[in-house]
């Protein structure tokens, strides 16, 4: 039986575990790997304190901060389900191995829905970018291609104005389906260019990404591009808390942001499985550390 | 005008320029000094990412990162007054210098009331520490007072329990004002001496901390220890925005801590200033980004 399990070993699941463990909290940490969702960015610019740091490096870093503390880690498994157990919580993963803890905190992120077309994954992080306010900068003076006209879709225009040459919004429907305020401040400048009723077919490239295919009236056509900013909309991983804890419309679990709370006593979460309009890294560690010092003062109260 | 000026150094006001300056805003920085409160340790364990790290060394790293973006700095100047211009702010400055931005980030953080005893600023670092979260695992198998008995006081205690061999609590009045349930937590453990009705007076030791003198009943008496946890209080540095935004009692400026938004459109907050209960590093920088991506959705909208 442990004091706290901590599900996720994303910049929300490190920051929690060190600070429950320098509390003096019996601590298991159970994670497919560490890193979280960035550890595929060649060169992330603002983990604030670092002009550049890998996805890599930076995931070893976490890595390497949680190991220099005593806790148990069940490195390589994922998490299929977390229950109460009494008074416990009981969380099991793939493999049928069962763990308990008087609390629960759920740090499983995110992922970005993909295109699913050739080339995607080979440029990923090598033109291909699914986090505009991440990596619009890196774009200054290209030309560029957003995919997806939703309000995500849009945003990432937007962030791309102050940086890019040409900007393609690609969109599958016939119209954007953005808020009219949003859809205005891209629609009348001349960097920008709308193509509607058009479906992504293929990235191309030779050590960088240099052309998307895609398909328009039936037939196939080629943009010349840098980059492609995938905004096909993203799915929190929340499914293992489904009918444990409330969830909002789009699965994200719902938290009281000061404290890390969800609507379950004993369990908390943080990071990009919460209803927290942002997602970023930094917000990630700093909620991680909310959601651990707020687990702290719950088993406190309980003793 | 700017777009946004952020006043303070400290992780808060670091986080929001870097993130608000790649946003493409006009961004102008108004501060003291880099690093925040911080800046004193000798060795910061909970960084994320970072196993060990000083003061010195992370405020070398936030103003490297700032500083390699295009913004103005306006640094080694305090600023003394936030006020409504029409529809702008005006940020009034120490030496009387004036901007104006169409928002603010208020990101100055707090101080910890000090006991202003000598020897305190000497050890500053050197075994007399102010955050007990942070700094009671580098008191292992040490001895240790606490100063102030409140709740901060008692909650200091009990985060040394799983390190320290001996933990004196010198409380000035004659009882703890704590909770009952902290107090009982700690009053019932051998470990722990509480000493009332006593006021320290001198902070003595070689390199490090090695005696606190303290006078009780009239006379002066001498505890041998490695560390002094001073808990005597935190003041937030909101007097720049008294009667422009909404403070709770304490003086604390209220936030919706999902945005970083105060009571006052435009203006925003972040860090230790703010009414968010836990104040940590990490904590303030993510609170950061959010309000810088709060601020620039704001000015986006008023466009």
């Amino acid at each position: 039986m442990h004091d706290l399990i901590i599900i996720g070993g994303g910049p929300a699941g490190v920051a929690s575990a060190i600070y429950s463990v320098r509390k003096g909290l019996d601590v298991l940490m159970v994670t497919k790997e560490f890193g979280g969702q960035s550890i595929v960015s060649d060169d992330i610019q603002n983990w604030i304190g670092e002009k550049h740091i890998s996805g890599v490096e930076l995931a070893e870093k976490f890595e390497s901060h949680v190991k220099s503390y005593d806790l148990g880690i069940q490195e390589g498994s994922k998490v299929v389900d977390v229950r109460r157990q009494g008074s416990n919580f009981e969380v099991e993963d793939e493999k049928g191995e069962l763990y308990e803890a008087r609390a629960v905190m759920i740090a499983t992120g995110g992922r970005r829905r993909r295109l699913k077309i050739p080339g995607e994954d080979d440029f990923e992080g090598k033109g291909v970018v699914y986090c505009s306010t991440c990596d619009a900068p890196l774009f200054d003076g290209k030309r560029v291609v957003v995919v997806g006209g939703g309000n995500a879709g849009v945003e990432a225009v937007i962030d791309l104005l102050p940086y890019a040459d040409k900007i393609y919004l690609l969109e599958k429907t016939n119209k954007l389906n953005a808020d009219e305020e949003s859809k205005n401040r891209i629609l009348h400048n001349d960097k920008v260019e709308v193509i509607l009723n058009s479906e992504p077919k293929k990235i191309k490239g030779d050590k960088m990404v240099d052309e998307l295919v895609y398909e328009k009236e039936g037939e196939e056509r080629v943009l010349n591009i840098d980059g492609v900013f995938v905004e096909v909309g993203s799915v929190p991983n929340s499914g293992i808390v489904e009918g444990l804890v409330d969830l909002d419309k789009w699965g994200q679990i719902k938290i009281d942001s000061k404290y890390g709370t969800t609507s379950e006593k004993g369990v908390f979460a943080a990071g990009d499985v919460t209803d927290d309009p942002y997602k970023q890294n930094n917000i990630a560690a700093g909620d991680g550390v909310k959601a651990a010092l707020s687990a702290y003062s719950y088993l406190q109260d309980l003793e």
